[in-house]
């Protein structure tokens, strides 16, 4: 496959790593990244190290404590010598987004239809090419849905939740499935130690929240940075989540691999500690087309991180969408719908 | 995606069961299959159950031990009500490729061409679908590499290697390997408890032999099915592989996830037993881009029969490749291909 020329809408935790991992990938190449307040653009290839250093302390990118080397306006990507300031980065992007193959849209858990409406923007403007998310809320599928005939109008590919889960557990749900002609019951379990902490993964940690007992997206939104550190401390810097609306059901389901409820996703967070919790599995349970029942099971191990296993992963799904979008397959898929058919 | 319409050439083992799996699976429709022959057509779909009982037993294609209900003439596919004798199955299912969408190749082990060579009868032919093969020898990849753009011209996508293994273990190596910006080693190892013995799974068994020390596929393939049991009865009916040729390595080294010196692929096969001897894993070992080291891991539950995870990924990478020829995209592809980039 020809290089594949990509930006990413927000450089937290998630965009800034997966442009890291970028560099130690054949065939993809990072031309524009941006965030609130900056964009980057180099048509022969962004400066990552570069990029990277100026935008350290940059994952909330609202200046927060860890925002050390810049302040005020040149924060975040605008302290880039290969940026420029702008209050209109996403629309900067889209004006870029001729020389584009793909977008990975890295942004924190805002309205829930804030991605759809940010891929309906690309659509407007004529963009043809991919675009691909790292959600993990189920009803924003819905949501895609709803404008997939905008997208594929306009010869857009986007793919939905292709980050660790949904995801690269999604797709690894998807291919132990193969073994069955009916699957009972998929398990996703995740173990989280963010080597990193809190403070550089404030998105991640947030949209976490949310999913606790007595939290949503909206009230988790509204959390002070300082509210959020109480709830971490609260719980000894573990959190352990169960049956969470992770998208997971929804793709799995749209797949044909098994209806949504047979689907459930739980997992531990420590972001106090550099080991993980508990070890990351997916447990597929169905029937054989022998008259057997069995599980097949695929472990993650314990000292591959989050980022490794989101931004992999979100590479990979867009690369395998850069492809269909290449021979004319547009619309809206999720990571499931990306492998072996069930 | 639309109903996929499939022949299978063979009705060995892996045709049969392949036929028996369908009936089970969305959105597949067999509406072919022959044996040396005869044929079977109904663009309607075949009754498979009908088909089955009447081949019962045809596992060699030679009238063996096995072949109880029919003999001579009309023993084999010929002897199904919807079937007539032939003695050009090929050319006969190419006659009637206009209806297909998809052709699987589940022929045993003849020349180290055959394969390559029934696909280009397909392009001579004009045909414009899918053909997959179960095959598990890494030197016939690049015999189809030679014929990729005959193939291509054709509007052919062939998916080479689409069993077990290769296949379901090559594409869950893929996976696997989304954590890592660099593969150090995959191990692949297989453990199968044939439940149906030898007489029922002679072309499996025969071009497992084959990878023992002091044979090769030529001397396998001359073995007759009494020396094959002799060589059965001296393990014990145990067999064990180390360091196979095993397409996985090639497989894996055309979609840039490793070289396939990295590949490592044995097994061991129990004719004796339903219990599989050993379960059946791939290991994963790599670089992270955050510097750590690990392996992820892929176990397929010891109840799944070897012919559960043929045959389910078998029409799994086929619906995938039928989607991929819809949309114009030709050419040979690996399993691993069929995943997401790397």
């Amino acid at each position: 496959m020809d290089d594949v020329r990509f930006a990413v809408l927000g450089t937290g935790g998630i965009g800034r790593r997966t442009l890291e991992v970028s560099t130690e990938k054949a065939g993809v190449t990072p031309v524009a990244a941006c965030d609130r307040h900056g964009i980057a653009v180099d048509r022969d290839g962004l400066d990552i190290e570069e990029l990277l250093a100026a935008t350290e302390g940059n994952v909330a990118s609202d200046g927060g404590a860890g925002a050390v080397k810049q302040h005020g306006e040149l924060s975040g990507v605008a302290a880039s010598a290969q940026a420029r300031p702008t209050e209109t980065p996403i629309d900067d992007v889209i004006a870029e987004s001729d020389d584009l193959d793909a977008v990975l849209i890295a942004l924190p858990n805002l309205e829930h239809d804030f991605i759809p409406r940010v891929a309906e923007r690309f659509a407007d403007a004529g963009y043809e090419g991919v675009l691909v998310d790292v959600l993990k809320r189920s009803r924003v599928i819905g949501m895609l849905d709803d404008r997939e005939a905008t997208l594929r109008e306009a010869g857009i590919t986007f793919v939905c939740g292709a980050g660790a889960t949904p995801g690269f557990l999604t797709g690894a749900a998807a291919l132990a499935a193969q073994s069955f002609v009916e699957v009972e019951a998929v398990e996703i379990w995740w173990g989280v130690g963010l080597k990193s902490g809190y403070r550089d993964n404030r998105g991640t940690v947030r949209e976490d929240i949310a999913h606790l007992d007595g939290y949503d997206i909206e009230t988790a939104r509204e959390l002070t940075d300082e509210e959020i550190e109480e709830i971490v401390d609260a719980h000894d810097g573990v959190l352990e989540f169960h049956d969470m609306e992770h998208a997971d059901d929804v793709l799995l389901e749209r797949a044909g691999i098994c209806d949504a409820e047979d689907v459930t996703v739980g997992g531990v967070l420590d972001v106090r500690s550099d080991e993980k919790p508990t070890t990351t599995t997916v447990r597929v349970t169905g029937r054989t087309f022998d008259g057997e029942r069995g599980t097949n099971t695929f472990e993650l191990d314990d000292d591959t991180s989050m980022a490794a296993n989101v931004n992999g992963p979100a590479l990979g799904y867009l690369k395998a969408a850069v492809r269909r979008n290449r021979t004319g397959d547009y619309g809206v898929y999720g990571p499931a719908e990306l492998m072996p058919g069930f």
